[in-house]
């Protein structure tokens, strides 16, 4: 048996969420049934923020009314305050990815609220769930490696919001690299960290291929024991804060680099390719996912 | 005193030779110019290609007669064949890098001999050296972890070429993923079988960036405990094989990777941005290095 990588995809959240181009409800419905017919098991389907503030995420209870629960597949709504989290539950998502930021300037800026402010949102999600039931939270910390305003971000400001999740006894908790600054040393020194500060939470990487890094990342990861990571179809999405800049890592290059190796992660290579070059046409861009621009190889036969 | 990482400029070679637009000898030469003053303290400059088969490569006579001898600072060549080697020794670079290739099919497309003919190649030109003396060789073995028209490369195929390397006593033997497909567990494995082939030279890895696994492979070079590798300012160069592919890994996003995780490059990432920005521009394509188009991390004061 191989080891298995699961892969969660992105793309139709951090994906779109960065693209200037607005795709309509219909066409992120099939974007997910693409991805999901090329082997995602886990995706972020939609973000339960205010579509006026960003409207590439407008539709979310649509896009979650035409998704019925399904076997073996979660699909799951991105919340970043209590408003977002009662949308999710109504919206009966099967999971909540519940962002809290590491830096007050971003957190300011990109949410309304400093760190304590997310984290008290955090406990406060936590308690109704605990009360009320709802999906599964997975913590994402963003900006765990570099923030635009505030520039590097020490271990402590990362390791303060891991134990709150500890506390909270949250099954699986995501460091991000939101604007893709990470070195693959510092990746696999924050993952140490941050274990022992959760020992009985999944920890989910998540990175930006901003300045390259990306799959460096992420190799740096797996090699730090580390069997969950994301990636987006097509390479989507940008950094508002880098206008040239790429998005996050490709799920087709991840899947490449990881199949290659001979780990298993249950996507279709070919279709996610297909899937990619497929979306990026909608957008109206070039494909930026590397696999999606070299194809695979060893090419394949006929 | 941080772990010094010597990075070999290919831009003026590998990069340029796999651009459509070509260069005038006095732009090379400002190219040449500016990598200098950013750091390059090995480069390659020029190829004894025949400027009729590649005509972005003409003028290695005229280049390197206007690069005099420079302490500290090592020109090399590219060298096919003996009358490569010639026109090399001739010309008075400083280093000649002499190429054999890992498959029989690509050798004979790309360099009219098959893998046994390129070494007898190899062992003629060390001769001559042995004779009239000449410039210090190293060797890449090219294609050496996946042939366009043989598909996979084994290892074996990879170590029959390390080995004539050994027993000539070469200083320095380079691996290269021509058309870039290797994942960084192969590299790691790779690196450890050739050391053991020939435990005197130096390694030095070489890595295209055509399916985004560029960096991790560079990172898993440096786990592996390798001190050399190339890279091309700019991101230069792409992949006759994939048109539509990027080219080597960005010395860029190499140099940013390296220092901001603590390792010396001895080049300066500002300077090394200015000029990949520079020559792009003059070659008229959006800049391909993920840090000339996203800046760096953090942003410099002012």
């Amino acid at each position: 048996m191989n080891r298995r990588i699961e892969i969660v995809e992105v793309g139709p959240r951090d994906g779109l969420q960065n693209e200037s181009a607005l795709l309509e409800i219909d066409q992120k419905l099939e974007f997910i049934h693409r991805l999901e017919a090329a082997g995602a098991r886990r995706m972020e389907t939609v973000s339960f923020v205010n579509p006026k503030r960003v409207p590439q995420m407008a539709g979310a209870e649509e896009i979650s009314a035409a998704l019925p629960r399904h076997t073996g597949r979660s699909r799951i709504g991105l919340v970043l305050n209590e408003r977002g989290w009662d949308r999710c539950v109504q919206a009966a998502c099967d999971e909540a990815n519940v962002v809290v930021c590491a830096t007050d300037s971003f957190g300011v800026r990109n949410q309304g609220a400093s760190v304590d402010e997310q984290l008290a949102t955090l406990r406060a999600i936590a308690a109704k769930r605990e009360l009320n039931g709802g999906p599964s939270i997975s913590l994402t910390i963003s900006v765990a490696f570099g923030c635009p305003f505030d520039g590097e971000v020490s271990d402590e400001q990362v390791l303060k919001i891991v134990r709150v999740a500890d506390e909270l006894r949250l099954p699986e908790v995501a460091i991000a690299d939101t604007i893709g600054v990470a070195d693959p040393w510092q990746v696999r020194h924050r993952i140490e960290l941050a274990r022992k500060a959760a020992p009985n939470a999944r920890l989910r990487m998540h990175f930006h291929d901003t300045r390259n890094t990306g799959l460096a990342n992420a190799f740096a990861s797996v090699e730090a024991g580390i069997d969950i990571l994301d990636a987006s179809c097509g390479g989507l999405g940008g950094c508002p804060f880098a206008p040239n800049a790429t998005g996050n890592i490709g799920t087709e290059d991840l899947v490449y680099m990881l199949e290659r190796a001979g780990f298993d992660t249950g996507y279709d290579l070919d279709k996610l390719i297909e899937t990619g070059r497929w979306v990026s046409g909608l957008l109206g861009k070039a494909p930026v996912a590397a696999l999606d621009r070299a194809g695979v190889f060893p090419p394949r036969a006929g």
